[in-house]
């Protein structure tokens, strides 16, 4: 920590901006690859730090559990989930004929995929007891984000909070989610970007 | 520790084993079932252990990255990775667009999903100067660790060992991979399994 870096929150999200700017790749059709630390290849003090200011943002409250969905985002979940010391649950694309019992169920519409998928969460690991912290990778239109809120209610669960590495301010779905009232904290917020320059809001 | 218990790593095997007696459920068609702690729900403190005690098998080689292939090896390797300091690459499933540039490609034929899907690799990520950690899951007949080692292969990266939580020894991939020489090491290796039993190795 050095200059004018005040905090180890402040430090995190330097640490991540710097990275975003250094090793981020913006690719056609508003792609913005950090394939090389975050979601393919995976920076591990950096993840390991993002989950400490996960727990700064969301360790108040009495989470029991962290959810996310396959695959990017379990890494940075597990990380995150030593900090706060609960278990992981992650949300299974629906494919595997492992996946019996009761489920719950969401569909999903992804862009990056370019097609619908169902996503589910075996009943017995969500219950209304529960205190949820959601985390994952990415938010840009917040299609992945919503079907997990989707299952989330109808497990009855609480969802406590959601925290996002890398959202797209210039596309829709934090202003969604937010509007939903959900109290969502993305470390990186991209204004704006191209091949040139990537601007943080 | 206790009773018996005379070190670190007996106790995170016993910790493995036990959790797998208590919590794993056999179904049909030799599927051993272990979502309540390994791949759908992750029990965080366990596979922190489980990180640990691959650390003490493979610590001493120079490791450089840790290989994995999504979805559920990539908590365990990002757990593992934390006390190896070195980054985590995990294969994708390949059907994503953001896939692009060059990649390392291999077959795997799943019993899971019951169907043939391909894992790629960007060829950045794995060069003739690394030295490879594989960690999985599960090692059943050996499939989708053959195609990490088939990309492994193509990079020219060194395999220095290979991590599995859970073996079934009784299907034919642990003497497979034995047989090609790969430094393999499971932590617990299920000799038979039916609905009222569980036998180890």
């Amino acid at each position: 920590m050095q200059g004018k870096i005040k905090s180890r929150e402040e430090y995190c999200i330097k640490l991540l901006k710097d990275k975003i700017i250094s090793d981020g790749m913006v690719k056609e059709g508003n792609i913005l690859k950090v394939d090389s630390f975050l979601n393919h290849q995976i920076d591990i003090n950096l993840g390991d730090k993002i989950g400490e200011e996960f727990h700064r943002l969301f360790g108040s409250y009495p989470i029991t559990k962290i959810l996310t969905i396959e695959a990017s985002g379990i890494g940075l979940a597990c990380l995150a989930a030593r900090h706060f010391n609960v278990p992981v649950v992650f949300a299974k694309k629906a494919k595997s004929k492992n996946l019996t019992g009761e489920l719950y169920r969401s569909t999903v519409s992804s862009y990056t995929y370019g097609m619908d998928y169902d996503i589910v969460v075996a009943k017995r690991f969500l219950t209304p007891e529960d205190n949820l912290l959601v985390i994952d990778d990415f938010l840009a239109k917040g299609k992945a984000l919503m079907g997990l809120i989707d299952i989330i209610n109808q497990s009855g669960a609480t969802l406590c909070g959601a925290g996002i590495v890398i959202e797209k301010g210039f596309q829709d779905g934090g202003k969604i989610i937010r509007d939903m009232g959900v109290n969502l904290h993305s470390l990186a917020i991209v204004e704006s970007m191209d091949e040139n320059s990537i601007v943080f809001r």
